[in-house]
């Protein structure tokens, strides 16, 4: 079966932001992308493949998506190709539908770890926070301020698939410091003019929820929640290096805070 | 003044892969860039900027190049653009000779910390693993296998101006290994089913030199050198997520090696 050129236009424009804004869908791509979503029971909509490429492990995934009733369908390699972002989609595409992404909605008093995303504007930065996230037992992301938009294909790729394992709630600053101050959570903020991790984070009530808030290489965590911060944290290095890459000095911080609280 | 035709070519072929092994020479562009070179004592061949686009900082920048004899060269900010991989040059982009890249000249016996990248083939990566090993005190950069190239644009900006502080060694693993036999280094691999970093580091004897390895994420670091590895460490983290980001993973590395031998 091919897809007319208005099913292939269709499904093209959640290449685009403007695409995915109005479908409220986004695509993955890939063996091993499309493995992390089965892997965190994430339904595609519809699993797109092209029959003659496919590997053993590609049909295997496509064959437990059949098995759950997700639609599968063969297509020609060329309009596989027509939706991909890479070159390297190993035949397989699928749709998702955006998960929800309200604050009000995605918050539960019962998490542990918070990472606020604050203008981290660089996709690969951003997926790659994600994926450290849920490798260190956050439970929820917020993105603030001029974040990347999170289900583009190139957060998507550099989540790794975590995308599909962690809520990720999209909010104004003001939003986030109101849920904060309302539900008494730990605010701590990573800032290179911060105490020294390593004591800091010692300092934190046990019991406590906490969020991590990062911010962007070039303007760093906003004064906004800088002022209304429990307290701000660095990373203690060189001084050789003006800054840690965001993604890193965030990852540093979560996998602290996961080894402390476990 | 403009740059004849034969000479934008000339220094735009710095651009790919195959001029820069023929020139020996790379470019780097823009205002943080720069200054980040300035501040390492990198000095470049000669400035290129469009007069008219310089903010302050970038002006003073100019001068202090021109100050210390480095040939400075106003031409047609539509010659800059031509010459740059970005779109925010800042209206300067600068050429460098290539720093030698030969394991036996810049090794030192009296390094504590070396980096070894084994296919790290991501320039983001890359140049984000460079960053934090010149924050964490790593004094060399060993890639081996198929890693990217480090005097590529790409791989320059991820660096964040860090690879003008650094050595960067290119070598075969079978190099490497011979070095770090005939030296003792003790090489430490990054291995997922390594005992967990928190203890084993602390385990490696005071005033040895280190060797850290990371590998792909896709392979890790080879047989080849596992097999001859002092000790193999991971990160320990929530089983939700595969493995870390390549340098997520070697970033956290290296810190804790950092902090337990300072």
């Amino acid at each position: 079966m091919s897809l007319t050129k208005t099913e292939l236009k269709d499904i093209q424009s959640l290449q685009t932001k403007k695409g995915r804004k109005l479908k409220k869908r986004f695509l993955a791509e890939g063996v091993r992308l499309l493995e992390e979503a089965a892997r965190h029971r994430a339904r595609p909509e519809v699993v797109y493949y092209a029959e003659l490429t496919l590997s053993d492990r590609a049909r295997s995934l496509i064959d437990r998506f059949a098995k759950q009733a997700v639609p599968t369908e063969a297509i020609p390699l060329r309009q596989i190709e027509a939706l991909a972002d890479t070159e390297s989609t190993q035949g397989m595409v699928a749709v998702f539908r955006e998960p929800p992404t309200s604050l009000a909605e995605l918050y539960q008093p019962n998490f542990r770890r918070i990472l606020l995303c604050e203008h981290i504007a660089d996709p690969g930065n951003l997926g790659t926070l994600m994926r450290s996230a849920l490798a260190f037992g956050c439970e929820l992301i917020i993105l603030a301020g001029n974040s990347a938009e999170p289900y583009s294909p190139k957060v998507v790729r550099a989540s790794a698939g975590t995308i599909f394992g962690l809520p990720v709630a999209i909010a104004e600053t003001s939003e986030v410091l109101e849920l904060s101050a309302a539900k008494k959570i730990y605010l701590l903020a990573s800032d290179i003019s911060g105490e020294p991790a390593a004591v800091q984070l010692r300092e934190i009530p046990k019991e406590t929820q906490v969020m991590l808030a990062v911010g962007s290489e070039a303007e760093g965590v906003s004064p906004e929640i800088l002022s209304r911060a429990s307290s701000r944290v660095r990373i203690e290095h060189s001084e050789a290096v003006e800054s840690l890459n965001a993604a890193v000095a965030g990852s540093i911080l979560m996998k602290e805070l996961y080894e402390i609280r476990k």
